[in-house]
């Protein structure tokens, strides 16, 4: 009976709640009953994501939602800037590029956060630049980026867009759209959401929502103009993944009036700082020390230890799951979640394991000093 | 205790052992278990599809793997042919036209299936199409195309696709995608595979695999090049919506190992026929007599009856939600379900909800007809 836990910064796993209100009977998207669905799905998308503008549901994983930010934001030809320090920095620049919009990109050192001066550089020295696109949390190194500054930069001009993939970020941290000037942004259903992927979310500000009306790049799907026009009738333009909207608004409903948007927050990023003291105490290296994310934490693997045994001791003998390094970081580094349906008691485990599968790969520390320094910083 | 029932021709119900599969506990889609699960899947659809090659999934509604039928197989300037007798034969256009591909639309009536003879014809009068688009049973009107003969004639030529919507055909009738050499066949979840909406399907045949390595219209979420050199690795390019997947093993399980393919295409056929005899022996008209698609059927509101009133008698004072017409078809015609879960004693009691509610709207008939009839053809 060897249990299984997951502990992939997304998917993480879907609370038994949520899990139970999929299995709901399923209904038309078209009838009437679809309408408080749907105005509660929006509605608590709003409210997680900070802003007063229209939160789009797409039928898609978050690249989907990523795609529609390209494709019905630019046309071809615009020149876009692109902070680039990591896998998902990469795939906003390939986007791009597969839609023939021009690209600068920054490049940053994989676990670390772009400096904000460099993008205000970038900005002076091509004027052309219609839209900076930058991940709040870059998932493959655990690393954030900061979002407040670099909005406070684009800002300067009202015809340049921020686009933000937050698909780490909403729900895990305090990530204001409306606040801090976002234009778009990027979420989906895996992550924070606590629930299995399928969904992509994607919050437009009345600049992007003007954006929207001027883009030509050929879509069809994804259509923006088309999904806002249908809002205000409580539709979308294609059949919508009913049974996952039935999950969303459990989960809204735990995140948002059970357990409070600030005290996820909070829970978050306790786990997360108690996990790199955990990490730090038993000799490990973060891969992200200047700018980690609290959606997860990336440690390095020690020298002389083998990446991928180690993880496949973890999986197949203590039965936990965390994720590999993406990109040139495969096999390098260890990463675990701490966004979504964790607690105390999951990450202690967790890093309990971590010991022992360090130990059983010939890694000399002092086990349990990981598991005693989370307990005691996570007590209270 | 009002009983609702769901009749509209997808999303049907989803039967419980489905919806439970569903609610299992979440994987990483990068992990070791999720081989078995994706393989299952596509062995599954492959045997639905009767082909030998492979069938791509998406997280994404039907629409979404008709966009990627478009936008990976042609070129902008490429000339299309587009079977146009129904909303979604309009689709297809809007579709070819949004990637800036050239369409000749053969206009059919909507409820009548297309003259192959009138295909050979365009296809003699442009011989620089490069892809037939149609709808194997068009979803609006209830009707089917013969595709069987169009595929014949497309099939002249080496270096011409016929693509074919069956997101209504899969799993409902007889559509052998290899005996008929159909190129690009696409499918959605929440139809004759009796799950929730979510996931789209695409079958692809060699040449048209050809194609989609020549193809130059720009995309990013719908990469079938990058689909296709993923399947061997047991893996999508992007995250793919796990939990309905759970879901589609469990239905291909019944469809294909329980009931049989052959045996669900009898049973909806016979659904379907009943149904039509029932609807003639209280005096309503079919919109498709001549070509009827065992996926639903489409009845004219008869005239001095007004056909929203009787849909919403249908859904409020009876439970049974039916579709509407879509497109210039709206409030005109009632669309009842036969492809997906639903049985003998499902089909008569809608008969009957249809008669009651008609008589409700002073319709005069002879009450209980209908379900007499059907009764009678659906004994054994």
């Amino acid at each position: 009976m060897l249990k299984t836990r997951l502990f992939t910064p997304g998917p993480v796993p879907v609370p038994d709640r949520v899990r139970l209100a999929m299995a709901q009977p399923i209904l038309h998207h078209r009838a009437a009953d679809f309408i408080p669905l749907f105005r509660a799905c929006r509605e608590g998308l709003q409210r997680i994501y900070q802003t007063q503008g229209p939160v789009l549901l797409f039928a898609a994983s978050g690249t989907g939602a990523m795609d529609a930010a390209v494709s019905n934001l630019l046309s071809p030809g615009d020149h876009a800037l692109v902070v680039r320090g990591g896998k998902f920095g990469e795939r906003w620049d390939e986007i791009c590029r597969a839609y023939g919009v021009r690209t600068t990109c920054l490049d940053v050192e994989w676990g670390t956060a772009v400096d904000p001066a460099r993008v205000a550089d970038a900005l002076a020295q091509a004027p052309d630049i219609k839209a900076v696109y930058v991940q709040a949390s870059e998932t493959s190194t655990a690393a954030c980026h900061p979002v407040r500054e670099i909005a406070e930069i684009v800002r300067e001009s009202d015809e340049r867009l921020l686009v933000v993939d937050a698909i780490t970020a909403i729900g895990v941290y305090d990530l204001p759209m409306d606040a801090w000037g976002l234009d778009a942004v990027v979420s989906g259903s895996q992550k924070a959401f606590m629930m299995p992927p399928g969904l992509a979310f994607l919050g437009l500000s009345e600049r992007a929502q003007r954006f929207v009306e001027r883009s030509t790049c050929p879509h069809y799907y994804f259509n923006l103009k088309k999904e806002l026009k249908a809002l205000p009738t409580d539709q979308t333009s294609w059949t919508p993944a009913v049974s996952l909207l039935f999950g969303l608004v459990e989960t809204l409903r735990i995140i948002l009036d059970e357990v409070g948007l600030e005290e996820t927050w909070r829970r978050t990023e306790k786990l997360a700082q108690a996990t790199r003291e955990a990490m730090r105490a038993i000799g490990l290296e973060l891969l992200a020390p200047d700018a980690p994310s609290p959606a997860c934490t990336a440690v390095r693997v020690p020298e002389g230890v083998d990446g991928p045994a180690l993880r496949t001791h973890l999986r197949d003998q203590l039965g936990f799951t965390l994720a590999d390094g993406q990109g040139k970081l495969k096999g390098k580094i260890l990463r675990l979640a701490h966004l979504g349906y964790y607690d105390r008691f999951d990450t202690i485990a967790c890093i309990a394991a971590i010991e022992m599968a360090l130990a059983a790969v010939g890694y000399v520390h002092k086990l349990g000093e990981g598991a005693r320094t989370a307990t005691e910083l996570l007590r209270d």
